[in-house]
């Protein structure tokens, strides 16, 4: 794979998970305001290099990010794969399903602020109740 | 569902998941050592309740706790659900993939000892090199 | 116990340790809108199997999740347990005491971020300065 | 308190909660092999400082240390401060109470290493079965 | 070192690192709410025994502060260790290097928050852009 | 830069930093029995694309893996970077400063861990007693 097609294949996955990027805003105009080129780097590692692999299908590699971001106690991003999740076609259910085993292993406070941030993203979509 | 129904899905539920355990080993058999009636509250909310619950298949939901518990460090745990997993029909190449993307979440150390057991996991189970 | 007992107990423990719910409002709440059923599982388990127990007083249980919340940063559920302390009898200086001793396992900023929230619970509650 | 004082008090409250130590062995001899003007000081100050204060007993102090302990996964320290809570008469039912309550707050692993753990020390006193 | 020379190297490292505290502002400030001369213990220890060595420069300490701040997620602390940061004569980039670095090992998400951290605290010392 | 010239300088870069590593030892051998192209990726993503980059220098970004790992408690890699460290130009001291400044973020246990990290590597070079 060259570097075109590594970029196209970032921008591609990037586009279908997180969808389209509001001009300066998310993670991606924050790093490049720190390192353009490092930003670029980056960028293609995670999404061109992992996350667009397909060993896993999309909704599963979410659902799996789900997960670990709620035990780890990362809400930003949390909010941004409980999207990524919808988006790649896990249901609202499913994904509270994933929150609720995570008691199990990152306490209940963890399932409590999963939850919430699961909700309000919900909300945002126009998907709650659901 | 009475008690004798969850005593009973809480069993099977165990068994295709963990296998049979040998007596006097495991977990539960510690937890018993140290109040037998919590103990067996705590095998029937977590396994009988959580763990059976059907709106994720089993698959998905072990491919989700060894991802959470990559990236807590929780590796004896680690080395139970990685065996969980492959019972219930992921294959190491899932697995690893799995553990792979948690590097982005937990830190590359997570995925070089998540990686190391589930090697060992194979290993004792006659599976590698996979 | 049977259901009903526990579920009595569940309710008891509930509002002696963290007063009547408002309507709506409360983790619980946010649990049931996602699954009634997991849901008074989680809380009848939590609540009523493990909290209820009396091999430690309330009071020292309290203080126990005082420090654990602490040093595992999750704010909101320490702002709900120095509530519960307080309910169950802890003095605010024995709060206090806890969370400064966290310091050396959690390290410090988690005894600053302690600090502040014992102080707002305090404040909301009329009982600053202390 | 003059320097002399701090010294004692350190020393008393040092050997009341972990016994006289062997020479040479412990952590206090592992920091004295780095700098041994530091080592003094962090020994005054956690021990002499903190855990020799009287708001709480040293009994709650240990049950608390024990909880926070265990929901980090510092293992080796577990150990010392199980020995401690039983030092300061605490009984092996109620810190393995505080262990099983801590499932909640850092997930069930950390209640299965930490009984584990309390289980050799009770072992290694002889005080097992409990 | 006597306690007199203990205090005025504690209020020298302090101003030299964090500036000038506000009256009332800050985490002493807190601690000394709830116990004065427990928050004079932890001052001197913290800031008077431990950040006024010179074995490491105050610079490379406080690079190797906003590392560790990082990967915790401790926001606020980290908010004043930039600062200290750029005080002690780091440069934007450099912190920005090193929070880089921190995804290796913390994971990606505290990398975006600690450059958002980086980012406001440039903002507020009308440093921004870089 | 090309394919090319980035794989001399993450082969160049980690001869410098770890060493000429062992046939079939190491976390890039490991990653390699899993995917060998993705370690590829990862290899010259973490090491070619971050480590090898010169605005800090390598002794500085050596000693703030060193804090970040010891109070994420990653012995493995503590150990493989203490090396590194020392390898790059830190003396034993400065790391041991290091690691003891840990004690305010990361608590004490994951300073007396890291301490005898830091000496066994020093034990295994024949650089102790330093």
């Amino acid at each position: 794979m060259d570097d075109n097609e590594l970029r196209q294949l970032t921008r591609d996955t990037a586009k279908r998970l997180f969808g389209t990027p509001k001009d300066g805003e998310g993670i991606y105009a924050l790093w490049k305001e720190f390192d353009p080129e490092l930003a670029r780097q980056f960028s293609m590692f995670i999404t061109g290099r992992l996350y667009a692999r397909e060993i896993l299908t999309q909704r599963e590699r979410e659902l799996c990010a789900v997960g670990a971001l709620a035990v780890l106690n990362f809400w930003d991003e949390l909010r941004v794969h409980c999207g990524a999740a919808l988006n790649a076609g896990a249901t609202s259910k499913e994904i509270a399903e994933v929150i609720f085993q995570m008691a199990t292993y990152g306490g209940v406070p963890c399932m409590v602020e999963g939850l919430r941030t699961l909700k309000s993203v919900l909300q945002e979509r126009g998907e709650w109740p659901n």
